[in-house]
């Protein structure tokens, strides 16, 4: 993988909308979450695989603007970037794109956890695959 | 607790609602798992310690017939029934009402697994209050 | 389109796995509804154009057997087949596999409604096409 | 009700927590919205009625620090405070506890939007409300 930006797609599911008739505002998170997951997976580290490694990286820190709803059906464009890598977390952003459109944006700070839950530094090959990822 | 069904409540969140402008059908199995959650915990077998001890038991059949949406806000009482217990497995029943209306139902099987995911007997004491708790 | 069963593929979200480390069970009735939602957007009735031009159609019963768990990443196939169609409602089975191997099976019964959520016929040209689509 | 902090109060379901055996980042969303809800209904402003009377209020930003994990079956506390009301948005803020302990904060920002999704003045009953419910 070059370094720049991943990029995704997910298509807005019925179950995601509410009776506003747009997709919830909580389920960008999953799809920030989907597109960070296929970021590694590109990257050549499978979360699953780290994971079960034994390196786990909860969300610490999670935020979206929303600009415009996006609505059942439509195609949405997740852009993944990684922000910074540090020892023990990283840190990513989003852009959320329907045809080409911006319509939200977000981010969310990771920390690296050992199988008991206490920080660890972000396995060696993975924090520089993540690095070389960082524009 | 005397035997006989168990009540519980739920109030339906927004994000639980659909661009129907009502709770979405998958919703109501995670109702069910509450109602049975809250039967167990009463019981005397909170699941979180279940599991902890040892046996998890996930759902192999569920089933909902869904009569009357239920809206945003709407109060929903899960009344929840042991119909049957063997060695292995668990079998639930469901009543859905809004202010006294019946407006769902549901069915869900269960068994009891291991912590290697294999089938073991359900816990003696858990399975006896059960079986007391069965009408 | 041809006759037949219609294909799929969900991959198992992190935020759809729940604490026994698989996917939850609540979770099979939204990848029923993106099955079936992608059968009819293929058989050239997308789902949000047929709810705009006035037919809405709720589930009004819902089951599924859970033969083997599916996990995190893994790429779920739903085919959905369209297996009966009257003038007011239509039921679709489902099959999930992994890796060729059945894993769970679905079906869903959903009726006709109009914008005051009363029942209709089902329109024409789309009780046709799922006839058709039907084996 | 009196000015200052509303307090309401969730359980975290099975379906909420993932295989990390914590509840999901995204779910915290969720509640920060039962919150909300809860609040403007002890206000006086049950937001059923406040769409049903033509002002939906959508999120537009949201965010979220998680400090510490809270899991199935626990009880957590959400405190939502209302810091600012504007004439046509608002933002609240969350605090998380678990047994006192302060698990998580977050914030949102709302936006007032008539039928059309126009952005339109708050109305003045809420609006005036709302700032007696900000400290």
């Amino acid at each position: 993988m070059t370094a720049g930006p991943h990029t995704t797609h997910v298509r807005v599911r019925y179950a995601e909308t509410d009776q506003q008739g747009v997709a919830h505002h909580a389920q960008y998170f999953v799809w920030m979450e989907a597109g960070r997951v296929a970021f590694l997976r590109d990257l050549g580290f499978p979360y699953d695989r780290v994971e079960a490694e034994g390196t786990m990286f909860p969300v610490v820190e999670a935020s979206c603007r929303y600009m415009s709803p996006v609505r059942f059906e439509e195609e949405v464009e997740v852009e993944t970037r990684c922000r910074s890598v540090r020892s023990r977390g990283v840190v990513f952003d989003y852009d959320f794109r329907v045809a080409g459109r911006l319509v939200a944006t977000g981010s969310t700070s990771l920390v690296a956890l050992g199988p008991d839950r206490r920080p660890v530094r972000i396995p060696e090959a993975l924090a520089r695959a993540l690095d070389r990822g960082t524009l």
